[in-house]
């Protein structure tokens, strides 16, 4: 029979509004089926409850720190300096404080210090025979081995064509160079900290972190923090005040190469924090990497050459410094966790979802493995036949019996 | 009666393919249950419509920006120089420019204004009596308060064990100590720079920041803007030039302490933008932090120490400076949020899952609570028993009524 | 009839324990529409499975990596000098090599390669003319443009009030200013560095990135890594030494420009890696973009200016160097992705609440549209009429129905 649009339509709504609508529910006594099912719900709720919200902290939104850190390095060192190459002298010692080892002396969450440095006096632009070290050896018949105009391979200068004596060795030829002169390699004086005085040294480091998303500020230095402390991992986890040789000690690596060397350190300071509890309790915990060896297989150590300029009537001299040295990088890491609503409701929504697995597995076992399956299949299936198709003849059967039953 | 495997699988099949299956339901023409029922529904459902999807853009991802800044500072200023300790002469004015002020003079998202400097001339290595500042105290006699190598306090130099009168008052004795002569603190001149002159120094700041998740750049100068503006909060909250003056007024801080003892200034650029419209809408919000004060009861200030080696016939001087300042740090944050499916799909989608708790609060008023609840029960449950186990007569009971209603 | 509590709660109980309830079905012998159904629900799953989970990695966290890099800079070059202005000589040529060109000589993932210096030699407090280039022309009779004690609008020194002739041309008269002279646009010396040996010059960059969420270390220089490679974008992308030419020619801008004023290059690692698969796997791609052009409208180009102190008998002097040139900024991006378990179940959790869209639709198709509509809702629906309540009779009437045919 043909219905018109309206009463279709009003027959929808009362179906929404005016009538409740439930499913028709089929119990079936069987304790031992009921446990199980009771089971597979309590062990999905138990695993989103437990495991995704609780362990894996599901309820939480996650952010990473931004931080500045102060740095300050207090300590002061003899130093050995001595005539390489060319004329030896004896030995004279030497002192550096803060200002002479610490270049530069004002970085970004990052601090230099030298372990060792090759300086150069009174170098100007000229030409002279470039150093022994170079092998750059030639004999002045053919000079193809000094290309003029080119520059030599360690770039230091460009060849001027000519083949000429060393500095070292007046029997030995090597090309001629144009570029700084004396050259590093021929002629320079080499400074070496010592060790133990280095290794005594402290770094004061102050750090102040935000978490943007929770409006949090943190400090490492807080108004209990005793100045008279010293870090150790295990019994003064929280104090800023590092010795040197501690860390180089904690770090897994060929220590004296290190300091000929130079390497890379990273000072990793990683807040991990729960928010869902006071800031206060949260402080960062260090580690120490060493990101760069000294004795590296590809490009071992760490060094920088800078140049500082003069002039004596007109002439421009310089005193060229290769530094090497230990570079100390703070980095900032880890992640605060705060409740969030999004992430729990998402978490226990789709928890929810899962609760079918229980249905779906009870189902499968009465309507397919069950020993009385027929008899379920009676008591929960009703067929209705809407059409007069007569395919699936077994669904019908399975109509017929049931009309039977009722 | 028993089935064979296939019988079992070929039944399976037909119910998935042969024969849609829908649950049968019990519609109680209730009204007030109905209008219950749809109610939960609709708090749930604009609970995720508008508080998880809207309100909380659960249907955006989320990415940090990263970013590099150019800063340009602008200024002169006059700085009165007077020699401290010692002697006392007429002060003298001197002029620091950028150059003089600014050092170093690069930096990566950071800059430095040097306030107050403390110059100490023609350092060299060698023996001198420690500063009366220093409190190193002894007399001739026993000299175990000087114990001759070991570093002092400060780590200025070593001991070297005798006990000679101070430079500033014969009558004193102090410990001798062999270290860059003369002292810091015996010997120096303090440059101060002019508190207005500084107030009117300008930065340029020019930000480049990049979502790399949802490759787009943006810069905080645009083909707008005016170079004669100046920063304000309200008024000109985009203008690239800002007032240190400005600046320092918005911090609650003890201003003359940070200029005497230097300190850490955040600058935070924060880009908090929606890309789900132009990304020329987005701006970046500045915000002033004072990260260290001057008066920081925890090791207040800013300073460090830089030195200028010079050589007079082979002897090495050096120039000391110790340098005061305000250190700027520029930090970059904030949040870009862009439309993502993933996230839009799963807070639908955990959305349904809770729908089910409607059903499961109606069911139960009218299982148990209900005064009509036998009815209900009898109406909207049937049972099956499928095996030959008399346990829950309870259930039977309802089972033979419920025979009886139909 | 009233039934105590107790008897409502241990009806619960048996409800809960010793019963298991399922939903009771309605099977509906439609080929096509089961169809349909199967087909909507694979749809969803598909959706899920393929889209959601795979294709946009729903299943997996991500972290964007932190990282440092070491830089060396190698390579010399031919420097044309002139001085500018005032006296016009020959020009001459001098040498640049790293530690001439790079300054700072070390930085934190970034680096600076000066092009053009201006250098003015011997400036030291006091008045002279200021330059014909600022313009500040004036007449020794009225003397307002010249406000005595106001700092110059290039902010070089103060204006003394003066009206003098310029040392560039006697003729022309501007006003005096108190500053650091002689001012650096009336007598310096110009630097320029030759292109083609600046081409030429090769960075080593040496980056190791670390991904903390995943207790990840990698490195871009690897054992097998080959120390005289290239840097080429298809043939070689994992080399880690560039040639600077190469870097500049990949970049769309006016290189010319670009020598002359400067400019900030941005060199970005991305580190895209999945570590559902060996780390190894894992190399960074380079991009190169251009953050500052050299003919950018709005402050073109990058410089900074730095000074040299030196002392002649008690007078301060300095050497000022106006410094241009190419800073690179190595930024390091890019995501991690690793299997976690909770974004997948979530992900599937929130899937299976789709699934209930299938049913939505088939049945909304048998209840209000199929033309045996009113069959199907007979077979599906039971009408228990809880109260006496006698709205909506079309509810009864169909519950009526119902009743005929069982």
């Amino acid at each position: 029979m043909a219905i018109s649009r309206r009463k279709v339509c009003c027959s929808f709504l009362s179906d929404v509004f005016l009538t409740y609508s439930t499913v028709k529910v089929v119990q079936v006594p069987n304790t031992l089926i009921a446990i199980v099912y009771r089971l597979i719900q309590l062990i999905i709720f138990a695993y989103i409850a437990l495991y995704i919200v609780w362990l894996k902290q599901g309820y939480q939104q996650f952010q990473e720190p931004r931080g500045t850190s102060i740095i300050k390095v207090k300590g002061i060192a003899k130093v050995a300096g001595n005539e390489t190459i060319r004329f030896v002298h004896a030995d004279q010692t030497h002192l550096w404080d803060t200002a002479e080892y610490q270049m530069p002396p004002l970085e970004n969450n990052a601090f230099f210090i030298t372990t060792r440095q090759i300086v150069t006096y009174d170098q100007t632009e000229g030409d002279c025979p470039s150093a022994l070290e170079d092998k750059l050896f030639c004999n002045s018949s053919e000079s193809d081995v000094c290309p003029a105009g080119q520059p030599t391979p360690n770039t230091f200068g460009y060849f001027t064509g000519n083949c000429v004596p060393t500095f070292e060795n007046a029997s030995i030829n090597v090309c001629e160079i144009h570029a700084w002169c004396p050259e590093e390699l021929s002629q320079s004086t080499q400074f070496i900290m010592n060790k133990d005085d280095m290794e005594n040294f402290t770094i004061y480091l102050k750090t102040m972190v935000t978490f943007t998303l929770f409006n949090i500020n943190l400090r490492n230095v807080r108004d209990a923090t005793n100045f008279t402390c010293r870090y150790h991992k295990d019994n003064d986890p929280h104090c800023p005040i590092l010795r040197i040789g501690d860390i180089l000690d904690s770090l897994n690596t060929n220590k004296s190469a290190l300091l000929r060397e130079g390497g890379l350190i990273e000072i990793r300071q990683d807040w991990t924090c729960n928010f869902d509890f006071h800031k206060d309790y949260c402080f960062p915990k260090l580690e120490f990497n060493v990101l760069q060896s000294g004795d590296d297989k590809l490009s071992p150590g760490i060094n920088y050459r800078s140049a500082q300029k003069y002039r004596i009537n007109g002439t421009e001299y310089r005193t060229l410094s290769k530094i090497y040295g230990l570079r100390f990088i703070v980095a900032i890491s880890g992640k605060g966790g705060k409740f969030d609503i999004v992430n729990l409701f998402v978490a226990i929504g789709s928890g929810i979802g899962f609760m079918v697995i229980a249905d779906i597995v009870c189902d499968a076992i009465f309507m397919y493995i069950h020993k009385y399956r027929e008899r379920y299949r009676q008591g929960k299936i009703n067929v209705c036949v809407i059409s007069s198709d007569e395919e699936n003849s077994d669904g019908n059967l399975t109509s017929i019996l049931a009309m039977q039953k009722e």
